[in-house]
This record gives C-alpha cells, sequence and structure tokens, in this order.
C-alpha cells in the first residue's frame, strides 16, 4: 500500500556509489519526496520510479546536501510534463530559499505552493499522506517528519441496519460524509468503528538524539534514522556537529520500538559500517543499514 | 603536460550512467572546469582526480545541467581545505547567478572573483592557461572555450654568446624577463626563439553551428563539441533549440582539423550512438563519442 524507497545514504557530500539521504513513497498515485540533494534526481531514475507523479516534497532544513538537487528535479519534472501544482513543505525560510535556486529553473509547466512550518509540531494534509513535521536540534532550524497513511473504521453492516440506514447511503457514510435522507440525518459514527492501525513512517536526520523522536517514532513500521558516525570515538564530534552516531540512533528506536530501524547519513569517512552492527542490534535488534535503493512495500495490518 | 577528462557525457538532464557533460583539466597542479552541472562533483571523484586544485570554472552559460553542481563542488572545496581564491569565469549574470545559488553555501573558507565576459571573443589569463572565450548561437548568451597552454621558443646559447650575455642572465632571460647587468641591457628576443607549438583544446556545447567554431578549434590537439542529436531527423530539433547534430559537430571538425573530436552532450533519448559514428567518420576520420571519464595526455610536440 505504501512503497518506501531510500534513495541514498550519504551525508554531507555524495560519493561515486553514495547519494545523498533523501526519502521517496509512492502512494495512491501519489508521491512524495522528503530532502533532494545533487542527485537526487538520478536515484530516482536509479530506482526506477517517477518524477513526475512527485506531488509534494518536503525539506529538513537547507544545507545543500539537503535541497541542492531541487532546480534539477523541477526541470525534470517539467520536462516530463507535470503541470499539477507542486506542495513544498519546510522550515521557514522555504520561498526566499527556492526561489534564489530557482535563478537556473526560472520556468516550469506547474505551479509551486509553499507550506512553511512555524511550529515545533505541525501538521500537513497533502495527497493522502498525513505529514507531521516536528523540530529537531541541528545547527540549523531542522524538521524530523513522520509519514502517517490513515486507515478509517470498519463499516457495521449490523450497526446500519439498527439505525435503518437505507443502503444507498452506505458508500458515502463510508467516505466519512454526513447524509441527510428523507428527512433523516445519518453521520458515520453510527456505522463506522473506532480507526484501525494505519501505516507509519518516521524519518529523521541531521539531529542530536531528543524525546520526540523517539515519540514520533513510536511503535512506527519504519524508523529511518541520521547514524552520521559509527565509531564510538566519534561521539563528541556527534555533539559538535548535532549529529547521532550509530549507538545513539538505536537508543532511540529502543525506546520508541518500531518494526525496523533503518539507519543512514553516513560520514564520507564511514567504511566497514557493517563490523559496527553487532553492537548495534544489542541495544536494538532490528536495525539495519541503510543502502542506497533499499526499499520496502508496507500494507496495513491483517484483520484480526 | 596537459590532463583533460570529458567528466560526462549527457546534456539537459543527468542519468543513472551518464553524468552531465563537463571538461576538468590539470596542468601544473592547477585544474580548471568548463561547466559544473548536477553530478560533476561526484564524476570527479570517480575519476579520481582532485576538487581541491580547482582553480578556475569557466561556465558556458546558466542553464541548470550546466551549472547546478556549483554549490555543493564549492563546499566539497571548502571541507578539501581550500583557502586560495578561485576565479569563475563566464557570460554576463555570473555574479548574480552565483550568489543566489550560494544561499545554500554561504560560508566558504576562500573568495571568489568573478570575471564577466562582455565581447565576442574574450581572453582571460589564469595560472599558466590562456583561456578564451568565444560567443557562440544558443538560446541564451552561451560562450565556447579554447585552453592553450603556450610554449616559448628554444634558448639560442649560440645567440647568448655572440651577444656576449653572462650566464648568470641566461635563466631569468628563458623566464622572459628584461635583464640590465653591468650597464647593459639583455631582452628575451635576443635569445629565445620563435614561440613553439603548444597544447590546445577547444571546447563547445549548446550552439549551432558556426564559423567562429571551426576557427577556434583549428588544428587542436582536440575539440569536444555537442552532438545533441545523432538521429537525421533530428536536425529540424537541432536548429529549434540550438543544438547541433553529430554530422554537423563533424563538419565543424572537418573544418577546423583538430588531431581528434569528442562528441558529447547526448540527448537523453540517444541510444545504440556507436551506430551512428560510421556516418560520421566519413564527415570527419579521427571523430570519437565521448565517454563519461574518458581522459588524454597532452604533450608538447616532440623537437624537430
Amino acid at each position: 500500500m505504501l512503497d518506501v524507497c531510500l534513495l541514498g545514504t550519504a551525508g554531507m557530500m555524495p560519493l561515486p556509489h553514495r547519494h545523498l539521504t533523501a526519502l521517496m513513497t509512492r502512494y495512491n498515485g501519489s508521491n512524495l519526496l522528503i530532502d533532494c540533494g545533487e542527485g537526487t534526481q538520478v536515484a530516482i531514475k536509479k530506482k526506477g520510479w517517477s518524477v513526475h507523479s512527485i506531488d509534494t516534497i518536503c525539506f529538513t532544513h537547507y544545507h545543500a546536501d539537503h535541497i541542492s538537487g531541487l532546480p534539477g528535479l523541477l526541470l525534470s519534472m517539467g520536462n516530463a510534463d507535470r503541470t499539477k501544482p507542486l506542495l513544498l513543505v519546510g522550515p521557514k525560510g522555504l520561498c526566499k530559499v527556492v526561489e534564489a535556486l530557482r535563478i537556473i529553473a526560472p520556468e516550469l509547466p506547474f505551479a509551486i505552493q509553499y507550506h512553511e512550518l512555524k511550529e515545533e509540531v505541525e501538521v500537513v494534509e497533502s495527497q493522502g499522506y498525513r505529514i507531521t513535521a516536528f523540530k529537531v536540534k541541528h545547527n540549523v532550524v531542522c524538521y524530523g517528519y513522520t509519514i502517517d497513511i490513515l486507515r478509517a473504521g470498519k463499516f457495521s453492516v449490523e450497526n446500519a441496519n439498527k439505525h435503518e440506514i437505507p443502503q444507498r447511503c452506505w458508500n458515502r457514510l463510508q467516505k466519512g460524509e454526513t447524509v441527510e435522507m428523507d428527512g433523516k440525518v445519518y453521520t458515520p459514527d453510527m456505522v463506522m468503528g473506532a480507526p484501525r492501525r494505519g501505516i507509519k513512517v518516521t524519518y529523521c536526520t541531521d539531529s542530536r538524539p531528543l524525546e520526540i523522536i523517539a515519540k514520533q517514532a513510536y511503535k512506527a513500521d519504519l524508523f529511518v534514522c541520521e547514524g552520521m558516525y559509527a565509531e564510538k570515538e566519534k561521539l563528541a564530534k556527534a555533539r559538535q556537529y548535532k549529529h547521532m552516531t550509530f549507538y545513539e540512533a538505536a537508543g532511540l528506536a529502543a525506546q520508541a520500538k518500531p518494526k525496523q530501524l533503518w539507519l543512514t547519513h553516513f560520514s564520507p569517512s564511514l567504511v566497514r559500517a557493517e563490523s559496527y552492527m553487532d553492537e548495534v542490534r544489542g541495544i536494538f535488534a532490528d536495525s539495519h543499514l541503510g543502502k542506497d535503493g533499499k526499499s520496502i512495500e508496507l500494507s496495513f495490518a491483517e484483520e484480526e
């Protein structure tokens, strides 16, 4: 139901075999992208996913490795004949930064809509995605994102019959509409059970560990989190540059209890990343190293 | 003496296995780059060449596929501890475009110097490179570049002795200095022969064929020229979008007589490029398809 792809795993700068960190999702014909560094459009094409259907792009912050690929992506979307408006979401300054970058992509066949984040936690709805932006702690204003695909409760035929609701109203009630018919008013709560568990992905890069991150990632189907440094002795560096070590990310996962943790946003100096994973899994068992192009298909839970 | 690398061969947009067109040269410890689209820094790293020593970047024009990689490259150069100033050369608007893009690369440990081209043909000297910019014909102002490594004439011991020039002046005369010693003035022309043939590379993308291009590439050691389209029926498209076909590029080479022609800046739609090359070589025998990372070491001609 929700396809998720980690397009790249590099932090700071792109490398020959490591694209910059970005996440893409596909749901119901609408694609969503979080961050767009130099080369993200290439990573999308490598994966075989479409740039045309990206309706929403969320930015964590405006360091170049998270946004430098935007002008090229916009042009490629234009060349793919996109005409639908594109929604951009990001911290304050979004419009100013994007308009400056557009000096090299001035003419596009689609409109750009801006949603600048102001609150500590802010919810944006777009194309069936519920996007929750939450402020994290980097050396500039930076947000993490939770992407929820909500799932309504189950329709109860029993209750519909109990309330004597005509069958021709059922579909509209199921869609959440209130229906007036033959002088009677029917509301969705008459027939719909409590909302069921949906699908949840939480994404956080460029931050020190914070309570809010664990809270946001609580029981997520997937928690994608930065692990800039694997070497223990780089904890001081992580503190200085406001990043996380593998162990700190796993510590957040241990609190959040997601189904799995994918580490990403690796320092260019990181090699033999797998050699650190035994210890990481000791902190949170379902920890995985991110890989460029790693993807997963997340479905609604089976009915009980 | 002069290493030349065609970093990429794509036009318009980067593809998974085709970097955007850019040319890099290495001479005497100083690197020069022409154009810098999205991913050019990755192509440089793939080749194993250094971003640190890039002292000069020339831009043909400011379409995104020729400059979108600049902010990332500047940051990577800064991360590689560059402190020497960097010279940027390009058409009018250079400073405005680069300063706009630097919204995501505001702090650099080195200065940027701008040289904006105003004339039809303009010569810029940088780090031992003689750079000749020449205006070509695209749908925006666009320049081609000739890179010359000049070579002085031969020192004549016979003439030095004839003019009774003390040996301790020879080295300075050879460097082109005028020397005053013991009341006498010695000038380089007393001992130096006529300038010898140097090394010459001419680079042109994003233009219709023009007389000036053939003139600039005249007897170059290497002529790198765009060939956006290989299919004959795309000539109309080439005319419309101000590009060249393979055959037009080869036609310029036939006039210019360089040692070899490398075609580049291929349309994303181009496949089976080699299948067109027999006909191209019928127009100019030493025609070659550019390949990402294709490089050559050009030396001064052997002494006769």
